[in-house]
């Protein structure tokens, strides 16, 4: 049970919509695993083309899935028709990211009208057991009025 | 020409060589621009398959290119026989990340003995000529002596 | 010359106000040292009473001051009537606070609307002369719109 | 009970030794509330001359709390004749700092022979009883040998 009441009684239907929507999510092989109202679990597979030198999860995967979490968590709080962006963040890495799978989960700490802070930590999971904690994340998102009328999908041109 | 003098002669070859067993560099298309002592330009051609849900660049791909900028610069003032790590970083997002190519460039502020600072600097480029800023990052950096023997690519064993 | 354009034509004199009603200021002896659209220098000189256990300033002491030289240099670029606060900051500390007297240089690296991001550099001055840049912050700040006939001051009732 | 282990047996002694050389803390008020391996809980009274423009707390005094919390939680789990030193820190400000007693609480999440990361909050007490956090704090402290017979306080030559 989440301590947050969420304001779109939709939050889970839209929050899904606009996680489905970021192709970089499908790229980086990160899916969500539970969502509720300020929190969010999202997972990902080891996968070799996404390693540094050492054969670990690159630094900047491992913020990609901790930023997402972070987003999405934000994001079941806000008001029907708010749009999402992401204002800072700070990751510190605490392991080398070394696994079979990675969990990234978040809370939102403190839910604002304009501003929300959240806070994410990555875990690393050898033969499906073990979790070890590799990073941590605290960052800002900040609510935004969607256009009258434009999906989250069209609310802007991408370049051609 | 850089303000550092670095301490390894072969600073040139060494950073270039991490870079490139770097997997997730590839995967997302980064290169190395320019590389001199403590200053590194990354650059990354737009990819859809790295967008968010507005068709931008979603901001962990931008903070990989941010880190990776900010990694190397940092190693490539550390001495021979080193291996680099990332401590934490910051990221602020000023802009979408919107445009047909984009450049991370990083400087390190403060070089050390095991910690090293950097500030980092994202840039959409629009019709190869506009240029905006789109994100900042702060970041440490730390030096571990690397394995006796072990080349940087089979220091540590990957999962299977 | 600053290569900003202030919207508040007195911008200088709301500015300094605002730094004049901070009590903690005048408690720590820091002071305005230079003003302009967007950039800010402030200076602090050593005191025993503000120190740690080796005898130099405190981690905290220095970032009250590059977050003030932030939130001024923000606040200039700020319409007329607005109230500004701190959303975050981050602070790097690079070499020890030892000196005689202390430099916080603020320059706003995107002024918004809503969020300003500042960057902000701490500076140790020995003899007079010599300067080490001992920490760096980057910030956000977050324009508000004041309270209607409330002066600064007054904005807000302080606690018994 | 604290889940951490601590190398020093003497920890609770030095810890509140390091304390108490710091002269800023003796300046501003804040005193050790509970120290646990791994945890510190440090209080402040309200004090009108630390206040910013709106009579509330300033941020950097916020932050001298939350760091100093962070610093000897770190310390409590460093080995005997160490020395620490705060690397980064990021504050995220949620809530004015508005109340007649404030709370710095900070738990080490990953200690380490070089490097700990810790988290801190603070909160505001209003009337002794309600609760409100006013910030989240994640930081770096580094630890080093200290220099062979010299006690902290005499272990760097302070400026004359």
């Amino acid at each position: 049970m989440s301590r947050f009441e969420p304001k779109n009684p939709d939050y889970r239907a839209v929050a899904i919509d606009t996680f489905e929507q970021q192709r970089a999510m499908k790229t980086l092989g990160i899916s969500i695993v539970r969502l509720e109202p300020g929190e969010v679990d999202l997972a990902m597979d080891y996968r070799a083309e996404l390693t540094q030198q050492h054969g670990f999860i690159h630094a900047g995967i491992i913020t990609a899935g901790l930023d997402n979490a972070c987003g999405i968590a934000a994001f079941t709080l806000m008001p029907d028709g708010s749009d999402i962006l992401t204002v800072e963040f700070k990751t510190n890495l605490l392991a080398p990211a070394r696994g079979q799978r990675f969990a990234f989960r978040a809370t939102v700490v403190k839910p604002g009208r304009t501003l929300t802070v959240c806070e994410g930590r990555a875990y690393a999971e050898h033969d499906g057991v073990v979790e070890v904690l590799i990073a941590t994340m605290s960052g800002t998102l900040m609510a935004l009025p969607r256009r009258e009328g434009a999906p989250l999908s069209e609310g802007v041109r991408v370049p051609a």
